[in-house]
């Protein structure tokens, strides 16, 4: 059904990685996480001096059924009127990723609105949102399949036009519901604890939330197996962002993981291709138990940890620059081999 | 004996900032700390579009006497090596400070070398190192006052030439030394507790390093004033470092706080006015328990926690950006008022 093939990352370089960065001329291990990200980058990319290639922002918009349900603070137009945001230079997510260098393509991978075909805008509309998963499937699994591969592909093209480092986004109201029961399913973790405030909501609307996910996973949870998890529960934008990682790593590309959303899109996807977390550089981390007990699923160690819950893509646009400094240490800084500086004191 | 005045920042225009923010296109708050660095920003500059310009990287270098004392693990030469290196552009700050735009210039406040004159290299040298602190005062009270002094001199000639936003680094083999005894004395906290690592020492050193700092500070302690533990246990380049920064927050620049020896120049600095760390944003935190210590006296809130301890000043140009994109957002990210997009259903 889905046929991608994600490789583990070499292992015979690290040796001459780790020798190139412990020779530059600072203290041993002094520059942290910064040293792993450069190890890390060096091997997704199988190289010594590693380079990022017009890094760009994917972000995914579509509809969500549940959204009749109440779960959200924000009216579901705001998925389509953020997407215009997005692409007129005036959202979070396009003035961070100005700021840091990084291309901005949106897909409309399912949102209730028609758009006027514009630059920067890929139109992939597989439905106009999903169906509400309280009560029937989200989608049907030629939909979710269909969704899958057209992220890939979107993805393939990308890499195509030169771009070796990707930053993924998505935009959708509602679209924690689904992250939360895809966490919840496939972690055995209780409804409960997969449960934040998402864009702000209230004590009571929050319970209500649960409520509606607890019952919504008793009313249609056939199948823990994940393409089945992801038709019952997930979202189109969610399902191409899945296709869109797959293919990523496949391509053996730098994967910059978001937030919730893309985390729980990234839970998925490490269920099917377990290798695609060696891919990914995690930028951040939110204060809400949710996101932390994904992140802890998937053993990622973040590099910011600032309580950015915005979504769009801004955490991983906010963190490139630091990306960019694992690379830029590794290939400009002199080594001993090069300098006449003294080592340590033997 | 120091003649500087540095006020608080203005509360009046903390409303109308707050409600700026509050009036992004974005949930309530999700924008974290970057939020919160915006509002101080903000602040610093009175203005509700704060500007940074000419972000300048200060590096201070000195060497110590009581290097003599085998408390590093590296020779005494490399001062003046590294110096030579951030020149050049191969040390860790001169490829960090260029990935993040910033100048960099150099000062020898007291290194042990004379210095070819070169571009971005001021030479002030005050004396060619402290003494050996274990002994002798390692400065006198007018060498000390004359550092600071001439701290703020150079600190007010980048403002002059239109810095308005100043990170400082440092140079100086055996400078965690002095900073942990300024830690235990202005602080009441064992030695002990404010002695780490530094460049990497091993258990028999940092027995060693205890000991000496102990029997230095029973030996030459005579008085907790600030200036008189700075004269007795300082460095040049610290004391340079703590006029450069008492000036920038006078000249109401914003001042972007390194490491741990940038920490222990502050809590100086603030023990003679206190209003400083008002101007200071701390860029991030290592996890050598003295600089946490040191972090939590002076309430700081860090940006980045990525294990970093390589001092040079790299912590703050590797947050520079993060910096820019709490301005970059308050600046150029859409309102409500702006675009059509629904706010919270209420």
């Amino acid at each position: 059904m889905l046929d991608f093939d994600v490789t583990p990352l070499p292992t015979d370089i690290t040796e001459s990685i780790q020798s190139k960065i412990d020779n530059k001329i600072k203290p041993l291990g002094s520059l942290g996480k910064l040293e792993k990200l450069a190890l890390q980058i060096c091997r997704i990319q199988n190289t010594l001096s590693p380079e990022l290639k017009k890094p760009t922002m994917l972000v995914f918009a579509g509809d969500h059924g549940i959204n009749a349900e109440g779960v959200s603070v924000f009216p579901q137009e705001v998925t389509y009127q953020m997407v215009i945001n997005f692409l007129n230079g005036g959202a979070g997510i396009s003035v961070f990723a100005k700021q840091s260098g990084m291309d901005i393509k949106v897909v409309d991978a399912g949102v209730k609105y028609n758009f006027e075909p514009q630059p920067n805008l890929i139109i992939a509309k597989i439905a106009e949102g999903t169906k509400n998963f309280l009560h029937e499937p989200a989608m049907t699994k030629e939909q979710c399949l269909k969704a899958i591969n057209k992220g890939a592909e979107i993805l393939a093209q990308i890499h195509k036009e030169g771009c070796n480092v990707v930053g993924f986004g998505e935009m959708g109201i509602s679209n924690t519901s689904p992250s939360s029961v895809i966490l919840s399913i496939l972690c055995d973790i209780p409804i409960e604890d997969c449960v934040g405030r998402g864009a702000g909501i209230g004590d009571k609307m929050l319970e209500k939330k649960k409520e509606v996910l607890k019952k919504a996973i008793e009313n249609n949870l056939k199948s823990k197996e994940p393409l089945d998890v992801l038709t019952t529960f997930g979202g189109l934008e969610i399902s191409m962002l899945i296709g869109a990682m797959i293919k990523a790593a496949e391509l053996k590309m730098v994967i910059i993981i978001d937030g919730f959303i893309n985390s729980s899109a990234l839970l998925l996807a490490s269920r099917l291709y377990p290798n695609i977390t060696e891919y990914c550089i995690f930028s951040h981390k939110s204060k809400e138990k949710a996101h932390i007990n994904l992140l802890k699923e998937l053993g990622a160690d973040t590099i910011l940890d600032l309580d950015l819950h915005l979504g769009e893509g801004t955490g991983a646009a906010i963190a490139y620059p630091i990306i960019e400094s694992a690379v830029v240490f590794l290939n400009n800084m002199s080594s001993y081999d090069d300098v006449g500086v003294s080592n340590v004191i033997e």
